[in-house]
């Protein structure tokens, strides 16, 4: 009984790369599955940490800041046992087989804590643990068919995000050191999915007073050269700490 | 096996009276013991309709809109077991005598997703259950010592909702259906537990444009009344939609 029974944790990991919003998805090693990394939550385990070493396990991440955004506790929530092989037959039946303890307690009905956080995809290592053939970084407009109710989680988190990108500075791992007014606005585009007016985009973003504006950007049209900007790390903190609405 | 093993759902209901945000709570029949209306969730119960179902059979209170806030999972979770009567016992001995299966368990650990909801304490009748001896209202600043970890629950939620008046217009649910600024003011107070300044919080929330302007309150000194306004149905729901913050 080393396990909580019936509750998971599921990570919602994102990047920005190439201007698209990317998800962490691991392919399992079993059939053309793709499903968010989660595990289990042991029995004197605090679920945040569960999440934090669920995540390392499978994906070798860690230290991430990781936000928890929903429980998922559906009565028709789909378990392991409903996913079927291209024989129709669950494909459980085999780890039944090997461990029916094990494969029982996955047939209990399951409630899920999702979390989410960002990271810097060009400084993220990724180890897949064995259960799975590989990490990918997806477009999260383009995602391939996920395991269980992983594509309801990805969209109430993002729906969570968007949510959050109201009333706080959007986290800063998710843009280079040095960034231009065009790259924070196209980040934000993909993360809400939709188009900003740019001209009420830059005014809004730099009312925040959260930026220190650089040298321009080299380009071949100079006089077009836009600025490049970096966070004010003291600032950023504040308003982080005190959000962007109403007070 | 009725019930989902380890987990369990409480509700924080708020409602204004007296310019005063306050909290619903059980005075239980045992003990000077307040505590959140909370219990178990069915083993094939959606947590959402499990924490609609035990905020009824506890207070009569339904068709409440709950919206969920966070999950509590850490693993020192105090449980019904650690509640000692005047003898320094445990108070589930009694129980346990009764019923042996279902003290041992409520042994177990226990994750709790908490919930919450404003109400029109004027409208909301209050019925207890058999466990409590009354319903409360209690200002949110002087809450008596609750059960278990609830105190830090309320203050979580509490910091949940402070973060939503940031990007949301705080629900209609907590002001009588016409109200002056200041009433506004003073509810806005209430739940942030600061004091605003008045010019420049009539300026922002009436920028929101969510308001009707009718006629004057009546007072003794007439050319010092104050407007009475009510709630924009259509654009209060718009910005719901919308949120207050960037775009």
């Amino acid at each position: 009984n080393e396990y909580q029974p019936g509750h998971s944790v599921d990570c919602a990991i994102f990047g920005y790369q190439d201007q698209e919003l990317k998800i962490l998805l691991m392919k399992m090693n079993f059939g053309e599955f793709y499903t968010l990394p989660g595990g289990f939550i042991k029995i004197d385990e605090h679920i945040d940490a569960a999440a934090q070493r669920v995540l390392y396990d499978r994906t070798g991440l860690k230290d991430l800041f990781l936000e928890q955004f929903y429980t998922f506790g559906a009565k028709e929530r789909p378990t392991l046992w409903d996913i079927k092989n291209e024989k129709g037959e669950p494909l459980f039946q085999q780890v039944s087989e090997v461990n029916s303890k094990f494969a029982k307690w996955l047939e209990n009905r399951f409630i899920t804590t999702g979390y989410f956080a960002f990271v810097d995809i060009e400084k993220a290592e990724l180890t897949p643990d064995m259960t799975s053939d590989s990490c990918h970084w997806v477009n999260v407009d383009h995602l391939p068919e996920l395991l269980l109710d992983h594509s309801f989680i990805v969209q109430k988190c993002l729906e969570q995000i968007r949510i959050q990108l109201n009333y706080l500075p959007i986290s800063k791992s998710l843009l280079p050191e040095a960034f231009t007014m065009q790259d924070v606005q196209k980040l934000y585009e993909a993360i809400l999915g939709i188009k900003l007016v740019r001209s009420n985009f830059q005014r809004k973003f730099l009312k925040l007073d959260i930026l220190i504006r650089l040298e321009k950007k080299m380009t071949g049209a100079s006089n077009k050269a836009p600025y490049l900007y970096m966070f004010d790390e003291e600032k950023y903190n504040a308003l982080l700490q005190k959000g962007i609405g109403l007070f």
